[in-house]
């Protein structure tokens, strides 16, 4: 096992009709900001239970924030909380408003620019201000951990930053919120916590055994329950656990002590980049071909992964990891998840634009041995295809 | 699965020559009392080690703390932080040291005789002095979470309480501290560890679909290094997944969400108490036959944990709870730990007397669906002798 330092402080209050609780956790004298997305939280009556269970306190509400957060917007919202000297932050919504508010957050009394956080990576950020959430989209991981994605549309960067200053104070996760979800977003929400948790499981076996054990049994929950939470979205408890899998996919508990790939989301977010594609469905892509190019580093974990996840003993080892691969890739098809790159009209001719943008942003070395350069990510997208 | 809010802040510094990170966690200014049990941690050199990474602070110690902490004593330690105005309180031991300390921190401020603590449960403390551990037994759990049991001499009473006041800031777990542990407290703490789990998962079916799984990895996880972890007392990773093990068995993961029995520790404390049996020791005599007079109510969970903890697949659901039951009993037997109250010299005729015990302590409707009475309670005590 690797050292760690794992630290994680966000209340979570789970479970059905817990959005009145707001007024229980969220202070008395606040003047809150509201921050979501799209027009949906206010259509499905999320935003006036918000707004009833934060009674006589202050409220103003900031709408508009995109699937892919943009920095832009957000700014609009850092100077709204200033003109209309805002103190608590509360995002309704799914990792993109989460993603955002913890960016509003760090940048309200950021010293410098605060395009320089991204920049830094969130290394300088030395306060915050305090902010909650209302989560209505499991998939991300972002109501309970310290990490955040932000795009600069005008220069089409997408960064990433991290700090202990921006983990939510709480969040709320009431299951019955995702009945409305589009099945195409509950689907997505599937994939990414799945490939959340492959990410911090399938590298090479480091004797992190409860680590591990979590990892498979939060892989196991998701294939148990994957299909049947798209077939019957008003089933509570199907709803319950995909919630709490995929908050605990990414909190940093499974990925505590262990070593950490991470190769297939960053030549995914070059796919989304590049051709729009879902976040989710770029992971459902890159995944099984880069399992299966990298079988060989990867032995261990994958025979480990077909015979604790998959339950498959038969065969020699690689039979049995050709098997966990395609039972993988079959997984994300039952979900209506396209997994190959034709499927999403994208071409071998494409892929040289793909590489070089790897290249631009730096990516030339991926992966828990950092061995993933730019001809084996060249392979993996070529397997995709 | 049942409506749950989990918080638990307490850092976790986990790993090799980590204790030096003390200077960073420990306020530069402060005003330190390292409190401890018996000379051990002196010889070992831990208490130098402490010591030295705390560098110019100014410290002082407090050792003596006994295996089941005493209110007397640890009275003793809050007129000496109050003496020496000490603003920062650091444990360095198990969870007996650790516990104590959660007394003395919510103690110092407390407006009312510190006794109340212990009679409301903890429930009126508003606020305890910051404190830190070092964690030197693998068992309890106590170095990540908000409970603490304290017992009076003078009066024979033992009594729990629980606070969110009195998460521990942080808890530094490296392994190589466990080696010089003696073979018998290492077996206790694996066994403390492995009953914890089954308060929380052996139960009724709740829906908790990852409260399950994380609960059966770690009871495999203690079921694979048990009986190595006490052969090779120097392998670094058996002794770093049974920290780690320990420490997730009663943080509040687990058992967030799903119901919860408890009733064999309840037994168990009385056992302590009237023969001073080692704690893990009364928890590994009582769970089994617990488990085998409540099989009809626990039939769900009972075949769950056949089949996926011990891999028992064959036979009738009858046949596949004993063996579970007798494959729990002989794991306890493979760590060197009598499973029968005969084997600790309590006889048929000293089961009155425990059973008055209970009663006299409100024990009387114990377990998940509260129908463990007192008749129930004697028939489990007998199943044990």
């Amino acid at each position: 096992m690797l050292n760690f330092n794992f630290y994680n402080p966000t209340r979570i209050v789970f479970g059905s009709d817990t959005i009145k609780q707001l007024d229980q956790l969220v202070p008395a004298q606040a003047r809150v900001l509201i921050l979501f997305g799209g027009e949906s939280a206010r259509k499905n009556g999320t935003l006036d239970e918000v707004r009833q269970a934060l009674g006589n306190r202050d409220v103003r509400e900031f709408g508009g924030i995109e699937p892919n957060p943009s920095y832009e917007t957000l700014m609009r919202a850092v100077e709204e909380v200033r003109t209309e000297k805002v103190d608590f932050l509360l995002a309704v919504g799914g990792g993109s408003v989460i993603d955002g508010t913890k960016f509003v957050a760090a940048a309200i009394d950021y010293p410098n620019d605060p395009w320089e956080i991204l920049q830094s990576f969130g290394q300088h950020i030395e306060k915050a201000m305090p902010f909650g959430s209302v989560l209505t989209l499991p998939a991300t991981g972002s109501e309970m951990n310290k990490a955040s994605v932000i795009t600069r549309k005008a220069t089409q960067e997408k960064l990433p930053f991290m700090s202990e200053k921006v983990f939510p104070e709480f969040s709320i996760l009431d299951p019955t919120k995702t009945y409305t979800l589009p099945p195409r977003q509950v689907a997505n929400g599937v994939v990414d916590a799945y490939v959340h948790i492959m990410e911090q499981y399938l590298t090479y076996p480091a004797d992190g055994m409860v680590q591990d054990r979590f990892a498979e049994g939060l892989l196991q929950t998701l294939i148990e329950i994957g299909p049947r939470v798209l077939a019957e979205p008003h089933d509570y408890e199907l709803r319950a656990n995909l919630m709490w899998a995929a908050t605990l996919a990414l909190n940093g508990l499974i990925g505590a002590g262990v070593p950490q790939d991470w190769s297939t989301h960053m030549i995914g977010h070059e796919l989304t980049a590049a051709f729009d594609i879902d976040h989710a469905r770029t992971l459902a892509v890159v995944l099984p071909s880069n399992l299966q190019l990298r079988r060989e580093a990867k032995q261990g974990k994958l025979l480990q992964y077909a015979e604790r996840v998959w339950g498959i003993t038969e065969g020699s080892d690689a039979e049995k990891i050709d098997a966990a691969i395609v039972r993988t890739r079959q997984f994300f098809e039952s979900l209506d998840i396209p997994t190959r790159l034709s499927d999403y009209k994208v071409t071998a001719g494409d892929i040289d634009g793909i590489i070089s943008q790897l290249q631009q942003h730096g990516m030339t070395a991926l992966g828990e041995r950092q061995d993933v350069n730019l001809t084996l990510s060249r392979q993996i997208l070529e397997a995709s295809l």
